[in-house]
């Protein structure tokens, strides 16, 4: 029982009930006695957005991309009269919102243009100037609703599970569908996940032999979210998940990758009302939830099953 | 000077010289004093074919190719009457050793109807299945020209120098233009490498949500050489890597993406006479070892500066 109770301890900031037992249960089941997993193949997945920290009202990489855009707007006036970068500039964003909720009902049309300008942004640069201008966003910016710096938008319970896997011998990985270097300057701060263990989608590369510098072209190499998630779990770690955490429809065949494997399934279901601005957050998990009762998926409620959301603020 | 002697008593099959001492002094200089590189950036990437095992007179890979090849023109006669598969069965491996040296001259038509017939053993299968497949090769096969496993015919300098650098902080990866998949079976055995820090060429995979499986397509998805070695550097793990180390022209993009960043490169030359048959090793790496004299690349002679090249033979 002594497992149990530090278990507890670990994660404070979960409520106690089925899902906080679940998750201790299968942790015990993998890692305790004869049977146990080995430590190497004891891997974790997580989604980021939506599940390791909130995407409402806006993801936070559209927040820095809007930033840039409207640098790029201020050099070249022409191109403030069209989208995505009129919205940068008027502050405007329903065109932005609106283009993620069309990419959850299944049009991408204006996510592909939100692509083309993101990539327009990185084009020709390093990949260690991007990380270095990612990391000033990190620095200064904060998040849209809460007024709070992103290192405090993150959900705490979500990183308490981290560190209590990481204690069992689980290696955790973030696989997102947000874009991968974009995640990398501030994983290791914000989740203690080091940018090795970064999964996400891909900017074009190339190498430069002139420079010695590997720099982004102007296309997206792939979108790393639904089916892409399992692939590029395979491609990066060579393993099958023991467990797979998300919170949307994206995150399914990640979280089946897991289960039919004999893995634990977690789906975060945002039914609490905070951190997300006026945006109702089930939009884009209808497919997971409507999955999750079918099939042997943990739900993790946001309203039940966590005591704090955040962490508390940095004096 | 007691850091120094325990260096040179983990490198038991390196000889005293030059090369030793580069390697020594470097290692001292990024991970001593206060200008010590942090552990979290210590990366060191080396190439698999030809820089830790044995390729030639036929590449691993090949090898285990053409035993698929003939069990597949056992069921299909048809198959038999042409290349690659006549190989297979008729065991005149000439065509098998052209194409591959056509491809080292730059000419890789070749090459890509391996890669066809490669891709067509694969298509449709699990990475677990493959997986097995592959570790019964691992099992039962041996080198055609030392007449032992494969896992007796690495280089036993080069997991010495894997092993020193890990007890120096680094974190060692392979990058290979051999197929990952191929690999990760026996990467933990041979060299302690575990399968999520094995890089390599990569066919094409899709999620098979009805078994839950992840299975390879019928495609290449990129040939992990030359240019595309930095890049798949910086796609999996995210930093510039501090040590690398290869012994072909494919490998010098490697190099110089770790020499231009202050890092050391090295480039294993094999002049000595043992292992490869009857096939000249110089034969793809006149580029790098021409390269290694203009710039600070530094050279590793097998024949000077290795004691012993493979493990002695398990009794």
């Amino acid at each position: 029982m002594s497992g149990a109770l530090d278990a507890v301890r670990a994660l404070p900031s979960w409520t106690d009930g089925a899902t906080r037992d679940a998750i201790i249960d299968f942790v015990a089941s993998v890692t305790e006695g004869p049977g146990a997993v080995p430590v190497e193949e004891r891997v974790a997945v997580f989604d980021n957005d939506g599940t390791l920290w909130t995407e409402k009202p806006m993801p936070t990489q559209l927040h820095y991309i809007v930033g840039q855009w409207k640098v790029q707007a201020e050099a070249d006036p022409s191109l403030a009269e069209k989208q995505p970068y009129k919205a940068a500039v008027t502050g405007d964003y329903g065109w932005l919102g609106a283009a993620i909720d069309k990419h959850y009902q299944g049009d991408d049309s204006d996510l592909q243009i939100l692509i083309g300008a993101l990539v327009g942004i990185t084009a020709g640069m390093s990949v260690e100037d991007y990380a270095a201008s990612v990391g000033e966003f990190y620095e200064s910016a904060k998040h849209l609703a809460l007024g709070r710096p992103y290192a405090e938008a993150i959900y705490a319970p979500m990183v308490e599970l981290m560190r209590y896997l990481e204690a069992h011998g689980f290696t955790v990985y973030i696989v997102s569908g947000g874009e991968r270097d974009f995640m990398r300057p501030m994983t290791q701060q914000y989740y203690g996940i080091p940018p090795e263990h970064v999964v996400g989608s891909a900017l074009g590369l190339a190498w430069d032999a002139d420079s010695g510098e590997v720099r982004y072209t102007a296309g997206l190499d792939f979108f790393d979210d639904g089916p892409e998630k399992p692939v590029r779990i395979w491609s990066r770690i060579g393993r099958r998940p023991l467990i797979a955490g998300g919170n949307s429809n994206g995150d399914l065949p990640m979280l089946e990758f897991a289960r039919k494997g004999g893995g634990l399934a977690l789906l975060v279901h945002h039914d609490d009302d905070s951190g997300r601005g006026d945006t109702p957050y089930d939009r884009g998990a209808e497919q997971a939830l409507a999955a999750a009762s079918d099939r042997g998926i943990t739900v993790v409620s946001v309203a039940r099953d966590w005591s704090r959301i955040f962490p508390d603020p940095v004096a």
